[in-house]
């Protein structure tokens, strides 16, 4: 038996406990993420939106299962290369929420149009064509949905007559279908109050719904408009007009969206074990390639811990009043923000009553083959 | 041709230009990572010490094979995933510069001790009894170097008293050879002024040397006294008594450490296509998820570039004096910290004379099957 043989062996996690799991490693409760989909699918079902969640935040075509089995009419991707992903895992509808430039890009995304429907967003006329082209080459027809600025200020068309140039050129190139708009108002989905979010989002909807009322005074399809984050769902959801909506954090949560919406559970954490205890300092194996720190560190584990350093493989928690953590315990991190946590993993351990039952993979994460 | 097929094709990368390349991608200048690697053997071979380089920084068999053949005399990994990675791909000697804590890390680290020769660092009495224990059952030997701290406050003994009590530990049990010290001096190694970064660099040194005659006294082995970062390698380096150096970053270099240190040059870099283009914004898909931002955005393409925003998937540019980028145009982006950015990505393009000549894979990311 080779060495790699004997580390797969070691390493077989199916049946473990999490507390017997390698650390750090990322830890999935399915009861909760059922739980979750469950609520979302609740809530969405009493809204006129309806819901095809980014899966940006988990990359994982079993969690994205997970999502359609509870109303999802289809998921939204950031990349081609998650499209790819989940096209292949059988998940039949694809929104890419985002432009895709170059020809090898391009190349990438009329290769997957075989599998399922997949839409992408335009706000640049060069681009649409070459789209267009590369589409009508392999005989294939990707379906476009026209990017609004609703304020963001990121990609998307800056005004309505941007829009209806962009809407009439795709209406009239073979290899691409209209389907009608996407905005995502990224600048009001993390605003604090509520009352505040809700105005804002009203403001930036009113665009995306003023260059939909364009597209049908013009008669262009706008069977697609596409908004809607996790803090902004039930508000972007419930205005009519607004077709479908992206939200998808509220699937795994995190300490950025937990203050923005209620009803939904902690599914995701990173185990991992302290491994060096000196004085009041505990140093935990979860540093900023297991959790990242781009949005702050996760909250210190046990109580009255200060937050004293994240290095790459690193996580210093200093304990005033004595350090509650011996060399070798455990404890269970919640990220500040999951996505970027999930994208630094290569699988979910998937949990059910603290037994590791399944091993599901992160896909298309950048670079990967 | 299915799907999966007609995208493995079409994204098959060998052979292309740098431009053909679908981005975001880990690009990877070969001639001048040969030269860095060179360059650090050059000065290497001039100082006591010997380079045992941090692969953290790369995550890659062909990396450490350059600094190999560039005189390196194995590889110092911070997992235990790394160091099984480095020895199934025949790197024969690797130091894992960090403790390595609980069942199943430990049952990992004894199933790599098969491939060559794989030395530990601890820094604790009832770790330590639990390796040689794991080790013995297993019939394996493996070495252990105590760590100190010298000053940075992480891991280590925090006295010679404590570092001493763990040497004769280690000098006692079966299943573990003690094979010296190691000491890490993070807190020096990115001092910006040249002179302070000398005086506490050897302030540091001389707490590791002090442990290090402590144990001569004793009677301890201490082959290996193991520090020196890229910032200080020549300054740990060049003190006797220090027999082997740490320092990685200067094979890829990154905004981080182009200030601490001359002779090496800028290996690697992300290429990435700007997406979206509206009056004096350009927006790039290389975001968080391509380069990091733990240490800050990369720094802006082009002249007269101002740092707007980074997302997961996109980075904005505000160029004041009109956008010198079309939709389609390409960059190289010059990440902030390599060793953040490489971990982002699946594998590097490694790129002579403008072309893919190959494609090297980055290994032991977490959960990683």
């Amino acid at each position: 038996m080779g060495v790699a043989e004997r580390r797969r062996r070691s390493a077989d996690p199916v049946g473990r406990t999490v507390e017997e799991l390698e650390t750090p490693a990322l830890v999935l409760d399915r009861a909760v993420a059922e739980a979750n989909a469950a609520a979302m699918g609740e809530r969405i079902a009493r809204l006129p939106a309806a819901l095809r969640p980014h899966v940006k935040v988990h990359k994982c075509a079993e969690l994205a299962r997970l999502q359609l089995a509870h109303g999802a009419i289809g998921v939204t991707t950031a990349t081609v290369a998650e499209a790819a992903a989940m096209l292949e895992a059988g998940v039949p509808d694809v929104l890419i929420a985002n432009e895709v430039v170059g020809d090898a890009a391009i190349r990438h995304l009329v290769a997957t149009a075989g599998a399922g429907d997949v839409t992408v967003a335009v706000d640049d006329a060069g681009n649409l064509e070459r789209i267009a082209a590369a589409a009508r080459a392999a005989g294939v027809t990707i379906g476009v949905v026209v990017e609004v600025d609703v304020g963001m200020g990121r990609g998307g068309a800056r005004d309505v007559v941007g829009a209806c140039r962009l809407g009439r050129a795709a209406a009239e190139l073979e290899g691409v279908r209209l389907r009608g708009l996407l905005g995502y108002e990224g600048h009001c989905a993390s605003e604090p109050d509520r009352a505040t979010r809700e105005r804002a989002t009203r403001e930036a909807m009113d665009r995306l719904l003023e260059a939909a009322g364009r597209f049908r005074d013009e008669g262009l399809p706008v069977d697609v408009v596409s908004a809607g984050a996790t803090g902004t769902f039930d508000i972007a959801g419930a205005i009519e007009g607004i077709t479908e909506v992206q939200a998808g954090s509220y699937l795994l949560m995190d300490r950025f969206h937990a203050p923005l919406v209620e009803g939904f559970g902690f599914a995701l954490t990173i185990a991992t074990t302290a491994i060096s205890v000196h004085d009041d300092l505990v140093v935990f194996d979860a540093g900023r390639k297991a959790v990242g720190a781009d949005f702050g560190p996760p909250d210190a584990p046990g109580a009255d811990g200060d937050f004293a350093f994240i290095h790459e493989e690193h996580l210093g928690i200093r304990y005033p009043s004595g350090a509650p953590f011996r060399v070798g315990d455990r404890a269970a991190l919640v990220p500040a923000y999951a996505p970027i946590a999930v994208n630094l993993f290569g699988a979910f351990h998937v949990v059910q009553d603290g037994t590791v039952v399944d091993r599901w993979a992160v896909r298309a994460r950048h670079g990967d083959p």
